[in-house]
């Protein structure tokens, strides 16, 4: 289990209790229960603010945008033409920050279950809860499996940015949730979730991209750096039917001078293909079986 | 201070030391001090046996292969043509064992001034100093600077594992130190060195790339995953004065039946250039200022 020991914030992966991250605190700033997970803000004196949710960190202010950026721009971009999206979680404003910024977006739902996570946010991580005050976006506090059930055939980009799978986000890596956004997804929309970390959770990945593989004709995986997360980086999974979209290149090509205005950290059109190039290990363990 | 406490290594990155890793230690295997630094190794549940110098973790049996593998092919593929090569430090004798795979390199010099690290990989870390009984090796106990102010003009390809900046390895990030590694490379040989990580070290990455640009006109920087350093990831610096040269652009392309037959987990062809694709900040601030 995650702890405070001694003024260090020592984390616990749940998938590889033997190694962690461990950060200095300078103050905890709130420790709460909503009615779906523990809740734990702190301050850092290199880290900016730290939310933290069930033990694991779920972001920081000195690293948030390279997760952020990349999990909105690679469908995004791969896509095309997004005008209209669906943020599924996200209740830190982060990925509603990086989707309202994109010039051919012009409507953005977001449905976070926890209302607790956004008014956190809005209190400790302004900076990422600066995404709620899109003009595009329309924000609801409702269960993302229900509010798909009810609007199909809708969007052209769906992203899932959720925490771990374990708890609130369990049902989000299940192939009945790739079933839901297949249809609430127009024909030749492209998905991209949150997707694990290959050096701790090969194996679980493969079975959720399976999963994926029997609702969507093309499926890949991809990978960006976030330090502050176990083993320092994460994944994620971006998929469509349509066979023809190559999801490693974007369609829509961001120019030096929209890198520029978009204040981009992390992502550009060289990052994104870079991003679909797996270590030999996990390629040879991805592969379709197909 | 790197420490093990109630069983647990906690590591204390110098440029960072308010983060790092935290690893559950299984047996202290040796702790002791080399006419150098301090040397611990310990084993451990799921990383395999760590080797720490003066604090820092330098590679556990669980995911050396990344770091090996890419300071190694990503010069002798950039470069097209590795016969001699010379390794500067890497006394565990990984970056040796990968070397000696390439099926072009004919002969390969190593130079390491701390015999205690490769006596101690030979008794630990049996599968890097495996490295050493390569018969295209000539190992050599003794000081990388010396040695080449004795060696000119003779290799192909001349790669430094060091430590980082502090301790032993310091002059090994200095102007001068790429002033004599360009007199011991053949012309248009090409260089690589332990380059730092971005997410701590922005400004020392900068700093010595402009001192390795006034000696070699076409200077890169490219990037690998590595869970257990700081960060999880370390970068490398690579040059060459032939501007013709692609560096991010395998020269040398490996099959599928090399990569089998090689035993590669990391590198590939597209892992390759993809790691020359830096975030947008690393890429802003590392600009050539010419």
């Amino acid at each position: 289990m995650s702890k405070i020991v001694d003024g260090v914030f020592l984390e616990s992966c749940p998938n590889l209790p033997s190694f962690g991250n461990n950060i200095q605190v300078e103050k905890v700033l709130l420790e709460s229960k909503s009615d779906y997970q523990n809740v734990l803000v702190f301050s850092t004196k290199k880290h900016g603010n730290v939310l933290v949710l069930d033990g694991a960190i779920q972001c920081t202010e000195f690293d948030e945008f390279s997760y952020q950026e990349m999990i909105t721009f690679l469908p995004l971009n791969a896509h095309g033409n997004p005008q209209k999206v669906l943020i599924v979680g996200g209740g830190d404003g982060g990925v509603a920050r990086e989707v309202s910024k994109h010039p051919l977006v012009k409507e953005i739902v977001q449905v976070e279950i926890d209302q607790k996570v956004i008014d956190v946010s809005k209190k400790y991580l302004p900076g990422m809860a600066a995404g709620f005050d899109s003009p595009k976006l329309t924000l609801l506090v409702c269960d993302g499996f229900e509010y798909m059930k009810n609007h199909q055939n809708e969007f052209d980009v769906i992203i899932t940015d959720s925490s771990d799978p374990v708890g609130p986000a369990e049902n989000l890596f299940t192939e009945s949730y790739f079933a839901l956004l297949k249809k609430a997804l127009k024909p030749n929309g492209v998905i991209c979730s949150q997707g694990g970390t290959v050096w701790c959770c090969l194996d679980y990945i493969k079975k959720t991209l399976d999963g994926c593989r029997k609702h969507f004709k093309n499926v890949e995986y991809a990978r960006c750096s976030v330090p502050t997360y176990p083993n320092g980086e994460i994944g994620f999974v971006i998929a469509t039917d349509d066979q023809s979209l190559q999801l490693s290149k974007a369609k829509y090509v961001f120019t030096e001078k929209e890198l520029d205005e978009l204040r981009l950290k992390y992502y550009t059109p060289e990052v994104h293909t870079a991003a679909f190039a797996l270590p030999n290990f996990v390629r040879q363990a991805l592969k379709s079986s197909s």
